[in-house]
């Protein structure tokens, strides 16, 4: 269990495999006026790999060739927001995607509580802190405990999804939510276009 | 132009072309309570053939085989409610479709008056009337008034989504609207799967 550090890109020839956890932090959750600091990625083996974006970036060559790599499941946990913060960063539409609160929604009916923190506490028995949730990450040396909320987001979708795909068998919902994470990315494209607060599927 | 009215389902050997208007009236608004009561449907050429459903009628071959053509594009204003009635009553789930609301949402940022009444309105210039609506389309025989607003509901769908692609297209938006009718089908399954209130890609 480590956390690699990186500037700007994830390095030359690392591959993350097949199923890679992403989430990101942000100075905000306003994409168009709070810009994206830190990408978190794990290949789901424990290790997470931490880039740091710096301010007016606008390209991540190595990164962007993942999020678009048609053969590599990227995992959020409500992707819709990460999705979507890329794309405004870099212009890479992150596609295909597996989004742990949207499969929760569809499995766990007996309650509302989809957080990430509900979901690893119930589902894997683990407690995540959510301490440094709301910390200055635009910082250009983050700290440890930074670091540690940051890779503690990723390290455990990869289990979830597991769990989460059992209960989605189980009750034969498969399929509704593999729609529901093809339409993903073009919702956080419909954020950013200027429907953030529509449901685009409403009657009014 | 004329109505033409059938009992149950289509009759043998009518096509109706690769792009049919349909519009559902029901005893409601609930679809595990209001039963479906007509379908009405156009091939674009002024013509509308209406469908009555018997109670507890649960087949409807000739209509369910245009549903799920994958080669028929199915045009509604509101689909989602209307997927949702006949999936519930046949099990057929329609696809492709054209939703003229969605597209007006993506088009006429100008306004929150998405109704089709609104539309034909502004974008042909025809004045529909509403007036039936409200009225019991449960009975063993629909009145002349309730015939003609059925088919008008219809008719003029092909010429809104005609106005309606151009806008798209201006606008640049047309590949996000395609996004949108993708998942409507799914979108239906999901209200009657039992999240009819929820917009499943919400944070809360
Ligand atoms: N409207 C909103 N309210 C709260 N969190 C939101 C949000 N929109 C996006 N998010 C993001 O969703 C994540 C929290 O999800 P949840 O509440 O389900 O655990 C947060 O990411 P981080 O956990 O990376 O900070 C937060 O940035
Ligand atoms: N919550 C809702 N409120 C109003 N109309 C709804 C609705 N859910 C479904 N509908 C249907 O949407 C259609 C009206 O759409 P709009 O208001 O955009 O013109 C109506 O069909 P009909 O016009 O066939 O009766 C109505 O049955």
């Amino acid at each position: 269990m480590a956390n690699h550090l990186y500037k700007n890109d994830l390095p030359d020839g690392l591959d993350l495999g097949p199923i890679v956890a992403i989430d990101c932090e942000t100075m905000g959750l306003n994409p168009h006026r709070d810009r994206l600091c830190v990408i978190q990625m794990s290949g789901g083996d424990g290790d997470a790999h931490i880039v740091q974006v710096e301010k007016g970036q606008t390209s991540a060559p190595n990164l962007c060739a993942m999020l678009e790599n048609p053969d590599v499941l990227k995992l959020f946990h409500f992707g819709r927001f990460d999705i979507a913060a890329m794309y405004n960063a870099f212009g890479a539409l992150t596609a295909p995607v597996y989004c742990t609160k949207i499969a929760s929604r569809l499995v766990r009916t007996y309650t509302d509580r989809h957080g990430l923190k509900n979901l690893t506490q119930e589902l894997i028995g683990v407690d995540i802190s959510k301490q440094q949730q709301m910390s200055d990450w635009g910082a250009e040396t983050l700290t440890a405990a930074q670091l540690d909320y940051a890779a503690s987001d990723v390290l455990h979708l990869h289990q979830l999804r597991e769990e989460l795909n059992k209960r989605l068998a189980r009750e034969g919902r498969t399929e509704m939510a593999q729609a529901c994470f093809d339409f993903l990315p073009m919702r956080a494209k419909l954020d950013l276009a200027g429907w953030p607060e529509t449901d685009i599927f409403a009657h009014s």
